[in-house]
């Protein structure tokens, strides 16, 4: 059998997904910058993405510049708002628990002279408000927050961070990563008080090789890369619109958010219930996170002999973020976990295609897997 | 009838590579970097798209890095490079004629304070090897040249350039734009005497979003974007598997290039044949240009309005580089044409599925146009 738990690394893509790629790549595989013909015919693969993905986001598609992944989205967002920002202060106030593209990237901005502040988190994966006012001056140029953590699903108080840029007086720009948001809650701008969204196609069942930003009409950053007159130059280079295609066509494929969450946390719920049952493993996400994510440990089996031993079984589960290459955990070791959780964690992520099958026999596996791995010890 | 001259701009994705799109779709969907078996068995189409481009160049798979596309391979290539060798110097040695995703990152690079020096080409649209000596100094950090001009069909000098850097006594890197090259001529490291190489997927009958950058072993540039550990940490985000498996798919299906330089220089033949009949036809290109470009100027009538009604008939040509969004030819203007050439140049690109009957329909619509368009006047 199987069960695929992985689904905050990668989803299948949908059959509507693929069908669009494939149109892009045998009817309309023109350059979408090309003035004849089967130019125009490609360029509107870009609108039609454009006008899908920017429903979802309830802005206009004139706000939304396509990208190669969530990746490429946050260092153009984080990057280009700093250097565009730079002559009104040197601050960027972010948290602890970012992905690596926003987290390393902050790194690098650290070598180029900008302060970087790293707020904390609770036990339940989410910042102190109290703590943001404190840390956002009027030097602040960017705040750049998660929605939904990546690791344990905690949602982060993103609202507040226009409320921090507005009382101390900041001309901030507020980025929000919200690759693992998109498409499961709402990300509006208007409600997130945000000037720069990511988002992510392979995320919601569209193909790997396209991302987007949002960028609030109005506000200006830098691009990263320069060429031609693409994506109105903040993203120059022919535009990938087999992924575009696709990209669209999982936006436009998305269930009813509220539904969907609603089936997942019943979904959610009923592992939890086997887990209680079977004893011995942990849950690190918080009560209140977003139900597609459930991070737990099992107590005394390390990640990757049950990693390892699930695979074998046709599960697949993570120990964490795929781009985090196998390192400890900086979310779970930011929530303050005990050590003999910090090595055991199991991520486990659903989609709307999770069965109640597939988590009988993810709870069945976990269980073989103690008595296998205890026994190999 | 359709007929297609736009290849410089973009090629149809060859059937090998759609079929390949699909199955990384469909079959291989899982995130490269996960560790459970949809993550291995994803793995794997990176490994062999990398292994067929290394068979192409010659060099190790080791030393290819996938990126977004052209675009990006040339901004990491040259921002890489100069940022890695600051401290040698600050001059970067260039031509008149390469393409936006290298003129437009070398303007940037002159605000971060290098000295940019583009050799100017003569009429046949090839820089004098001299003048690059004469260019290249011991505080010279880059040098950057395309191996075939995409508007024009010329083919540079590439291999000089390592010597111009041994004379000056300089460390510069070479890096070499082969996007129009790659597939159609030799582009090997070791020949050209390259360090770092941009080649790309959409331009060989592959899908885009996908690129790659050659960086030979040993030599160090920076990344542009940050993040996970992906590509050596190159180049993070999750790796676009469809478009690479496309790519890869493209460069094993690629018939011999001897065979089909050959076809290809008897079918330009063919065409100059009929244009010489018609009468009225300047041709812009240089004789030993590569066959599969060629630029014309069409006496008296504007590229635009030809554009127009030649796309109307099906058949579709483009005025110079899809990325320079309609703006008048730098090639040409570099080339010292006369002005009413400068205005009226019309680029016919080949593929290996271009036919005779598509060329004969292509001299008879543009001898359509003349009329049509007179006419109108």
């Amino acid at each position: 059998m199987q069960a695929y738990f992985d689904n905050s690394a990668t989803t299948k893509p949908c059959p509507e997904a693929t069908a669009a790629v494939n149109e892009a790549l045998t009817a309309n595989w023109g350059n979408p910058s090309s003035l004849h013909y089967v130019g125009i015919s490609a360029d509107r693969i870009i609108a039609d993405a454009k006008e899908a993905v920017a429903g979802e986001l309830h802005c206009s598609p004139e706000e939304i510049f396509f990208t190669s992944g969530g990746t490429e989205s946050n260092n153009l967002a984080i990057i280009g708002a700093a250097r565009q920002m730079r002559r009104y202060g040197n601050k960027i106030v972010s948290t602890s628990v970012e992905h690596p593209s926003v987290d390393e990237t902050l790194k690098y901005l650290a070598g180029e002279g900008f302060e970087i502040v790293r707020l904390g988190v609770n036990k339940d994966g989410v910042i102190d408000v109290n703590e943001l006012y404190e840390a956002v001056d009027a030097g602040t140029v960017l705040i750049t927050m998660m929605l939904v953590n990546n690791e344990v699903g905690s949602v982060m108080p993103v609202q507040a961070a226009r409320k921090a840029a507005d009382r101390a007086k900041s001309k901030a720009l507020i980025h929000c990563d919200a690759v693992q948001a998109f498409g499961k809650t709402d990300v509006r701008p208007s409600r997130l008080g945000a000037d720069i969204i990511t988002v992510s196609s392979h995320k919601i069942h569209g193909p790997k090789g396209a991302g987007a930003l949002y960028i609030k009409k109005g506000v200006r950053i830098k691009p990263l890369i320069f060429g031609g007159e693409q994506e109105n130059k903040m993203r120059p280079g022919t535009q990938a619109t087999p992924a575009i295609a696709g990209f669209g066509a999982a936006v436009r494929a998305l269930p009813d958010k509220d539904a969907q969450a609603k089936r997942t946390a019943e979904l959610k719920n009923y592992m939890l219930g086997l887990f209680r049952e079977a004893g011995g493993i942990e849950v690190n996400s918080p009560e209140n996170a977003l139900p597609y994510i459930t991070n737990i440990s099992v107590e005394g089996i390390k990640s990757e002999p049950m990693l390892n031993f699930l695979s074998s079984k046709g599960v697949c589960v993570s120990a964490g973020s795929a781009c985090s290459g196998g390192k400890k955990s900086r979310v779970l070791s930011a929530m303050g976990l005990d050590s003999y959780r910090l090595e055991s964690p199991l991520r486990i992520s659903f989609s709307r295609y999770t069965t109640k099958e597939e988590i009988d026999y993810l709870a069945a596996m976990i269980a073989a897997g103690k008595n296998e791995i205890r026994r190999i010890k």
